[in-house]
């Protein structure tokens, strides 16, 4: 099975995949090693998911640094279910709940919560296209927040909180989707994760949640609650470790061999220094001469979304087109930004960062 | 890649797959031909995975006959989530929907709807613990219900629905988790079908709905539809071709892969011959000297879910023990039913059922 044939994918999500943990999924595909049936085949009941399931969650504990009163679940549905279910839970009659957009994503959440009760905009940065993070100083809280809600990095507008904002200890609900597990996570400062496993963890369909002890009571708390439908309550996926209903198995599967696959390659303060390593040598080329320019102010720029203009529209088209040509796929941005998007997740390859750089370098020479 | 590692598979779902399916995925798990990518990685939004979905829609329509009036979706969350979402799409206040209750899985249905307005249990299986559907004049139907619900398969309970009860024209809403595709499926009766995929179409994380489009229609109608968690409207997935977030993309690829071996079968009037005969020839020994006592009532027996009993729980776990030794996975009951269970889904080999019936001859001698 070669792998030569592989291009280089800037997908915004689905996205790359680590090679050795396809490669181990592809081998052991049609019958798990000792076990005599597919990952794809076996009960979420069996004692081989069971240690697959308890393994992925141990590996993703050690690797943030999880405290015991904090779950992790494994859920579906993916973040846009998690615009409803954080409401739904988290925000009682009487209560009002703080919103800060950044960009599309929390957009969307924001959408979803005013569907369920009281919201304020924290900070909105619409009027100025997405393109940065608010200072501490524009934020408008409010007063016991039942829990304020930001997306850690925004993946069409390239934006991305490098640090999380002050918001005077309510609790921090974040939508770590686009980001998750590419740096040190400082656990303590959030009340809530959640993150669509697709572009960091693993295939699309399972949405890993960190949830605070202190949170789950509260939801059990609210009168709406008992009325949730069961698949939106957090209480029975916390009670039954994420098998209330048959869990996305595959998914959690290879989420496994990602989180021993970061293990191995020295957790995610070494993650983050790949990271930074792709994104700075990226960044740079766009800013070497003025012909790229990026979509997101300086310091608020995405490490793992990396949005960027051409001069014109026809030369974003001829870009999109010679890239894709030359093997570097998925470079076309989202319609809403237009001009060119490199996701750079936790696998994609340094490699292919310098290809781009390459090309980006011999079509400035060409076009410029 | 050797494939005699792999043992016979009676679990209840998750459950066995296509080996054809599971070869073929494993040959293109690190890239698809002509793709350069791992289905894995792929854009939800690319031409490749554009043309996986429509070309499985295409062929799940073929395959049972669906006219253009029926919405097919790929969604998330099982039949757990449809369980809520049937009733809060198409149950509006001043309504009553009819729930039939044949075994575990209809219990849970109806426990979310009741949660949801009013509910009227058109018949109960419990108090007999559910060893048969009812006869069409057990019904107590309700004049002019929203929609009667019922579960065409229990697999804890091993009892199915061979034909759909007469219910007088009111719209029937079923759940066909585990016996979807196993046999021709008369479309005209159902206002909806919705189905886990993982007994009989694919691994778990995607569930089929087959809506159709009056039922829809109805639901945009219902006052409460638009503050429904828009994960949880049928609408925008409707709307957006199940891609209205990202999808369970390899479970659909893995579903679409199912579709063709089925079409290559000669499409569901073949597999139910298929079926039926593995089904006859398991009832068959188990009916032969009455060392073996089905469960459910013999006109009501599942082909999918075999459920039988020992003369004592001694020998029932003798006989998971030393089944499973003999390389015959996954027999023993559910706890709620105990005993034995053999799920035979579509891709369960004939030389498996073989294998479980020269076991049982033998363990008979040697106990009986």
């Amino acid at each position: 099975m070669g792998t030569t044939n592989r291009v280089f994918n800037f997908a915004a999500g689905p996205a790359v995949l680590p090679l050795p943990v396809l490669e181990e999924a592809q081998r052991d595909l049609v019958a798990l090693p000792g076990v005599g049936m597919s990952v794809l085949e076996i009960s979420h009941r069996s004692k081989t998911f069971e240690s697959i399931i308890q393994e992925c969650e141990a590996n993703i504990r050690k690797l943030i640094g999880i405290p015991a009163n904090y779950h992790v679940l494994f859920l579906q549905g993916g973040a846009t279910l998690q615009f409803s279910m954080v409401p739904l839970n988290m925000l009682a009659a009487g209560e009002t709940a703080d919103y800060i957009t950044t960009g599309s994503w929390s957009e969307k959440a924001l959408k979803e919560a005013k569907k369920v009760g009281s919201i304020n905009i924290a900070f909105s940065g619409k009027a100025e296209n997405f393109m940065r993070v608010p200072k501490a100083s524009e934020l408008k809280l409010t007063p016991h927040a039942a829990y304020v809600h930001l997306a850690g990095n925004e993946t069409i507008h390239g934006v991305e909180f490098h640090e999380l904002p002050n918001v005077g200890g309510a609790p921090l609900v974040v939508d770590t989707s686009s980001h998750m597990l590419s740096r040190p996570i400082d656990i303590g400062k959030y009340a809530m994760i959640y993150a669509g496993a697709q572009k960091n963890m693993g295939p699309a369909g399972c949405t890993l949640v960190i949830l605070r002890d202190d949170m789950l009571q509260k939801a059990k708390a609210n009168p709406a609650y008992e009325k949730l439908p069961i698949m939106l309550q957090y209480g029975p996926h916390v009670d039954d470790k994420s098998l209330h209903n048959t869990p996305p198995a595959f998914a959690i599967y290879i989420m496994n061999l990602v989180s021993r696959w970061l293990l191995n390659l020295g957790g995610l303060e070494a993650m983050e220094q790949i990271n930074l390593r792709k994104a700075e040598k990226l960044y740079a080329e766009i800013d070497r001469t003025g012909f790229f320019r990026g979509h997101a102010k300086k310091e608020d720029r995405s490490r793992m979304n990396v949005t960027f203009r051409l001069p014109n529209e026809a030369l974003e088209e001829k870009f999109v087109k010679e890239s894709k040509a030359a093997g570097l796929d998925g470079l076309k941005g989202h319609r809403s930004v237009g001009g060119l998007r490199a996701s750079i997740y936790n696998a994609f390859p340094e490699e292919g960062v310098n290809a781009l750089v390459a090309f980006m370098k011999n079509f400035e020479s060409k076009n410029g």
